[in-house]
């Protein structure tokens, strides 16, 4: 019988889904603005790092999926026929590297529908460097460079110049980002999801998360950008919005013929996400970012949900919702004609939360930065030398080397946040492109540790990539105490031997088994001499065994903690002397007698200890410095205070304990004192990761007050326990009050300046008045949960046996009078960065290698003004070159140099006729004057209607060709020594 | 200086990926097969469950992702694009639920491509059935009827009939999926992945994973099948050729410009897992299944990488790879004419590895499957209604609850394995497909519970979907003793009132509180009369007060275990008899003074306690059955023998515990037994999950033989701890004997056979001689390991208070003298299949609303045969009608009944003239003539060159319209009334 009372186990209930006839429906997404309406611009992107868990290549291909599901290849397959499928959908792509691995592998067919999809509009490309690189760990160069090259990818591949500035990973922001790869591209805004989280709700509160950003004191209004921090702190869709193949938001399902039927439901939850950003964002246009890392894996998974919720939203009415682009978002803005808030300096430190501040990433994986700012130099070098040889367009050339270098300023990458076989890979392609630039036909690195008694002798080849006439002492390491250095008109010059002694030795023996596989034994030295070079051009330098050898420096060992009272010890001969205490070795005193600077100092050691998260799950980590106390490094027992005394410097060798040891240089003719320092193994046997410090105490009054540069460039004003932009709550003091450094850091009173100069980028701060502080290594345990999921515990390992990673590196400092430390720091700060460029050759005769033993690419009575550098000198194809020039100077920040420079281009290239100079954007893809048209000219509140916009160097005139440079400008120009018409 | 030492933290070794140029490669996909190679058949396929963990719908839409990833609608919309790429790509498609919401939802431009698709072979559909039904917890009808509804689907919109079999997933294999839903609905082969872990081991020993299947004793040759056991026990690819989205098997990587170029080492895991399979298989034609569950969300991503595997693989040269599809596998392996090895019955049970026996699921979710079973015998009569009143096009229907029965046949569904959310979603579906099927405008039932005092009287109308004349008794609950039957006649009839005590009343209670959400208080009996119907007819009676009133049943209670002896206790007024202990109550003795049967039983409850686990790791759960210890049942104190005795039957009421009771009925003319179970809430507070079994031990010796049913059809010799293909190694003497019941089970000796049948789909065995054993219900507290991730743990709640589900169900038992069991499981079993289907109306006078009091489709004098039943009737559009009959017995079954059958369809429809009538395949998508054409005739090993196809009736006359069934033939028809020509 089928009759049955109600059944044990059988909901009877409910009646929902019943079958009725269904068809296709066409989806209505061809909204746009509508005025006097909330209108909600879903922007569709996906976030692709170059780099981060996964390698760059690895992203790309999906390959090593069990790390993170991730294949860029997916995107960008299946994000064509999304977009081909409906003329209305839209979408930004933003990392080169990516797109131009893709793009490589089409068909002709799709590279056109690709071409067409971009001329339409309907896909944009957003940033346009090859990555979005960090804004804390790099060096305005290699912004600029990696801007440049996708850039002009995207140029020539598709006439377009991308318009707006899409940063919305980095964590934290730079000033130079905001008017140098901002507004100097010509970029008309700029976005970005990350800022500090006290900042972000006081922004929210007073509607000011978009304001008009102004990061440069010198460049004026014409440094001025539009730019947005995202309302949620991040770059992803609101909550329950996201549609990746297996996501768990709900799909919108509108197929009245299947159960869970949700349209009203999504479209409320739609309005009310919408209402709520609209409550603090000025105007009713708001923007969804709809994508975050990695996502449209299979697009068509995005935009079958967003085609419906803007059908259906539309349909309900109360917002108005469309598929958009920043570029549509910032028209929109700018076409509403309001006033924006100003915001001048910069957005760093970042925390996310209390106690979680991004500031351990300034110096995380220290080796890596000091790798990557060692290429960045060493690339500027090479394609200068490329072009004066020719550019070689098939075989070795600087390409890969470029490539390399593009994809580690990512911000998973040369930030130091990046898993350790993504640092690896890095450091890789870093090597490869390296190899690949082989220097003037010569081996770029012949043993120079020749046996110099059978009568060998090595020729040393030193290029000069700077603009002025050059003199330093290069040091190269030889076998033998007895050898001459010959100049290249055969006299003898002076020379200085030190033996490589203690920890340097010792890390020369295993980091060579390490990578080489290969331990030396015997003993070796330090041979320096003093090269005197031209700009753009080399000098030629001989070394043999020889009767007139160089002075071996004189040692002098002193050994304090006796119990007596030494004498102190006096080091330098020239204008600079440093005093050492005869009873405890430590630093006394800096005295110059030229400038009469006099000052007591004080220099130590110390560590952080790392947080290992129990107490709120905020552990110190590769981007968190989350300090648990600060241990001041003790000397462990008797150490000597070791001094080598030769005619070109001193050299005090200290040796802190069996881990931190240092080397003290006073040149004879130079004016700052040079440290070398050696850190590591740092010991972890307690269980506690430590990062390391050094700490330079002064009796300067700074009463808080501090100045680091931004990226290189300008210098930022710093006031410990404080913000400009709101009443900061302090609850980290250390990890609080630290900030980037790329150039340097200086703090200054009444009468006096101390500068710090740096090799690579660090974390730094003044935490008490007098005192700078650089963070110089860091050891950790634990991840600090933000996603690489590994501690930041960098080792080195001989078959099994791993130690922790000794990092070896320089800072340089000095005390001026107040108003002369920038010429210094600027000056010195160049050199820094662009070193002598050494090639060696072994010879045994004359010099039949060398025709032309020195040389200089410039008039040789010629020089670039003190103030300026050039920045990039590149072959770009056939006698096509691109020129970048920079002034060095801020406005007001040297009495003499803070002045227009001018730059006379036939004199820089004496020998090549200019058929054709052009200025372009910063980023070389657009003419200068069509971006300045462009421009959009967005008012600021409370500014007046005509703000100034700085001085500027004038136009170029095309027989004169000569270049004039105001303050902080930065000039780029595509020159024709070949009589073509050329093309960006 | 750019001269550097050796690098810290720097490799600068390895020198792998060199940007070289780099184009668009077209990849060769057009290869075929090659004679005197290796043929490795790729054959991608997505294998989706029409619910498991998630609901059907769920995984067509993608919702609940956070359970399962996985999209249905993102595998077909992503496929089509991916065929139309590439002309030799090729996919399989299975499972039509999912592909017919699909295709309702596609625009004509889309469903254009994708008939070409279909046309040109690309894509092929493959099994055809709206899902890939269970074969051990499904009855052949339902089989039958879910497959016609996806072939007829599939006939209609592409005009293709499958040619394959692929039921990949079910936990063992049948032998009616064989040879009714193999060989009778025109496949060329079968293929499947899961078959005993011994079995699979021996048989890729032997090579005889692929075999000439043959299903049925009865039907000869003619239900043979190419039939092939995958060779790794699944559906999947070979590891580490996974290639979703996300998956991490190594992508093949030919990009040189990118690190990690991979190719030859992916060409030689292709070759190398090839060749292993190869090793096992026979001839030179292996089948990769390139896919499995919910995958191809983005099929281009695994197109991908198969393109460059039959790229390089065809390059490198040792084996030949291509796009295939089981049609052609078959194909190749038909074209080599060679002869197979001869398997018969069928693949149960199922263990994937020692211990790991999946009999668990023949029980599992016993409501559902009681459900199922009710809605299939409803669905089969609702069908036959709607035909005689003319099916309603438009309106409420029988299709939603044809669709609900379909998907409730899957795999993961009526096997009780899904989760707990998607069991009330099938049931769900079926409730409301029985909603939508309102009986002949009757509301299908109305309140039975009147209050006949007022003078209502409640109208009983009884319908008959059987082709034989039927007496039954009725029983229905009413709220009053005095109630008196009157047939359509105005005759008084006699009835009987059995009060609704004890456990049943509890339950009553508890479940209308549950499920209506009002408990109802008042005293409730029985109504029971014996309702006499013809075939597919309908008889109506009249329940009013009445003075006549049925009498009440007498009761008396007896109170064995008093330490007296009491007297036995005798029920049954008819032929049988039984007799019970007056001492404890317990069964003794079936006495049939007919057929002079006296046999000793004994019957009780027991359990098996599930195994938590801990041994190794596999504990009992909705599959497995993996008992620890076998527990009887001890009644608790002191327990009442009651027994009702009335003029239409007598009842035992016994109570074991506080949560098992039975009612053991005997009609007076019946000679079976009727045992109404009620089980639950099974205890679990002592830690153990638990397994209930009743066990009738009988004198018949079967000497380790019994005989079960194939999905209710053929019965299949079972041999305790012995399995025909194969030395068993018995690890699981009871799990190990176990097998799925749908019809029932039987023991013989040389004189008796034991006969029990069941009302749904039980596990069961002959664990012992004389014995058989039914497992009713199961309750467990671990998770089996195979996916649900769930414990089996039925409840019920109230408000937040939940028990454990209690079961219901019924069993029937009989002993015959050998030779004449048959005709009581075939034709009882059909009426348990086919019960009486009551509707019920409230009337206060005459039978107005019943101008025909009485009803018969059929010439009023004409009957089927015994020996034939209808399976399906069904107007398919406007008097084009399906007819399926079945002959019920098996060769040799019985001694009268097991020849040819006639049914002459003129007396079956006396009222219609049949214009046209057409013989089709099962599946009713082709013609029977046509299909047999193309059968491909295989050759068996060391068989006859010609075997024998069994007998069959002959030919339908055009005007004779005489059907004739041989033995176990069922017969399919499409019947024009309407003169019209039609089609499939």
């Amino acid at each position: 019988m089928a009759y049955f009372r109600v059944f044990p186990g059988v909901l009877t209930v409910v009646l929902l889904c019943v079958l009725v006839d269904c068809k296709f429906i066409a989806y209505n997404t061809s909204q746009g603005i509508v005025d006097g309406k909330l209108n909600v611009h879903l922007v569709p992107h996906t976030h692709d790092d170059v780099g981060w868990l996964k390698t760059v290549d690895q992203y790309y291909v999906g390959s090593n999926n069990s790390i993170q599901g991730a294949c860029v290849q997916n995107v960008l397959d299946s994000l064509i026929p999304a977009l081909l499928a409906d003329k209305n959908r839209k979408f930004i792509y933003v990392e080169q590297a990516f797109f131009q691995r893709w793009w490589r592998e089409q068909s002709e067919t799709i590279q056109d529908k690709v071409k067409k999809l971009v001329k339409s509009g309907q896909l944009e490309f957003i940033n346009g460097g090859m990555c979005m690189h960090d804004e804390a760990a790099t060096h305005y160069i290699d912004m600029i460079d990696q801007t440049t090259l996708g850039h002009r990818f995207i140029k020539e591949e598709f006439d377009v110049t991308p318009r707006i500035g899409w940063q919305i990973d980095p964590f934290g922001h730079s000033a130079v980002q905001a008017y140098l790869l901002g507004a100097e591209v010509g970029f008309d805004s700029l976005f970005f999801g990350r800022i500090d989280y006290q900042d972000r709700d006081k922004r929210r509160n007073d509607k000011t998360l978009e304001v008009i950003w102004q990061g440069s004191k010198s460049r004026g209004s014409s440094s001025q950008i539009f730019a947005g921090a995202f309302y949620a702190g991040n770059y992803e869709p609101p909550t329950g919005f996201y549609f990746e193949v297996n996501d768990d938001s709900p799909i919108v399902q509108d197929d009245i013929n299947l159960c869970d039927y949700n349209v009203q439901e999504r479209v409320n939850d739609f309005v009310a996400a919408a209402f709520a950003q609209a409550n603090v964002t000025r105007s009713n246009h708001i923007m969804w970012t709809m994508g975050t890392d990695f996502k449209y894996q299979y697009a068509h998974t995005w935009f079958r949900n967003m085609d419906k919720l803007i059908h259906y939203v539309n349909q309900d009415g109360r917002v108005n919702a469309f598929y958009s682009t920043p570029s549509l978002y910032t028209d929109a803005k700018y076409s509403l004609n309001e006033s924006w808030p100003l915001k001048i300096d910069d957005f760093f430190p970042y925390a996310d939360r209390v106690n979680s501040y991004w500031t351990g990433y300034f110096t995380s994986r220290p080796a890596i930065k000091r790798y990557v700012r060692m290429m960045s130099g060493y690339y500027l070098a090479a394609r200068q030398l490329e072009f004066f040889r020719g550019r070689n367009k098939s075989g070795p050339n600087t390409d890969s080397l470029g490539d390399a270098l593009a994809l580690a300023q990512h911000h998973d990458a040369v930030s130091g946040t990046e898993k350790q076989h993504v640092a690896n890979d890095y450091a890789k392609r870093l090597s490869i492109g390296y190899k690949e630039c082989p220097l003037l036909n010569i081996s770029y690195c012949p043993p120079t540790e020749v046996d110099f008694s059978l009568g060998r002798k090595l020729v040393v080849v030193v290029y000069n990539s700077l603009g002025w006439r050059r003199t330093d002492v290069v040091r190269i390491p030889v076998v033998d105490e007895n050898v001459t250095v010959h100049d290249s008109a055969g006299q003898v010059i002076v020379s200085q031997i030190i033996p490589l002694a203690g920890s340097s030795r010792d890390m020369r023996k295993f980091y060579s088994s390490v990578y080489v596989g290969e331990s030396s034994n015997s003993s070796v030295y330090w041979l320096a001499f003093t090269a005197t070079v031209q700009p753009l051009g080399f000098s030629t330098y001989v070394i043999s065994s020889g009767k007139l050898a160089a002075p071996v420096s004189v040692k002098q060992i002193s050994y304090p903690f006796d119990g007596s009272r030494g004498s102190d010890v006096q080091v330098g001969s020239g204008n600079l002397k440093l005093v050492y205490s005869g009873d405890d070795g430590k630093l006394l005193q800096y005295i110059n007698s030229r400038s009469l600077v006099n000052i007591s100092l004080e220099q130590s050691y110390s560590y952080y200890a790392g947080d290992d998260g129990t107490i709120d799950s905020q552990a110190s980590g590769a981007y968190i410095f989350r300090p648990n106390g600060r241990f001041p490094i003790q000397t462990e027992g008797k150490i000597p205070l070791v001094v080598y005394r030769g005619p070109l410097f001193d050299e005090v060798h200290q040796t802190f304990n069996s881990w931190i040891s240092q080397i003290t240089r006073v040149y004879k003719e130079k004016e700052h004192v040079e440290i070398e320092f050696l850190v590591g193994p740092i010991p972890i046997e307690d269980g506690i990761g430590k990062e390391i410090v050094t700490q330079i105490k002064s009796t300067v009054g700074n009463n808080k007050t501090f100045y680091t540069d931004s990226n290189g460039r300008d210098f930022l004003k710093r006031i410990r326990d404080y913000r400009a932009d709101w009443d900061l709550q302090v609850n980290q003091p250390i990890a609080g009050n630290y900030y980037p450094i790329n150039l340097g850091i200086y703090i200054k009173d009444k009468s006096t300046e101390f500068s710090i100069l740096v090799d690579r980028s660090v974390g730094g701060s003044s935490i008490a008045d007098g005192q700078l502080e650089l963070m110089l290594h860091r050891r950790l345990l634990y991840d600090d949960g933000k996603g690489v999921d590994e501690a930041l515990n960098e080792t080195v390992c001989i078959l099994d046996k791993c130690v922790g990673l000794t990092v070896q590196g320089k800072y340089y400092l000095r005390f001026d009078p107040l108003g002369y430390g920038s010429k210094w720091r600027r000056s010195f700060g160049q050199e820094i960065y662009s070193p002598f460029l050494l090639a060696f050759s072994e010879q045994n005769d004359t010099f039949t290698n060398f025709p032309v033993p020195t040389f200089t690419a410039m008039d040789p009575s010629y020089s670039l003004p003190d103030s300026v550098a050039i920045l990039t000198l590149q072959e770009l194809e056939d006698q096509i070159v691109l020129l970048r020039l920079a002034h060095l100077y801020e406005v007001s920040e040297d009495k003499d140099l803070s002045v227009k420079a001018s730059v006379d281009l036939k004199r820089v290239f004496p020998d090549k006729k200019i058929y054709n100079i052009r200025e372009t954007s910063l980023s070389a893809n657009q003419e200068r004057g069509e971006m300045e048209k462009k421009r959009l000219s967005w008012k600021v509140e409370g500014g007046s209607n005509k703000q100034d916009p700085g001085p500027r160097g004038g136009p170029v005139h095309p027989t004169e060709l000569v270049v004039e440079l105001a303050p902080m400008e930065i000039r780029t120009f595509i020159i024709d020594f070949n009589s073509k018409v050329f093309l960006y």
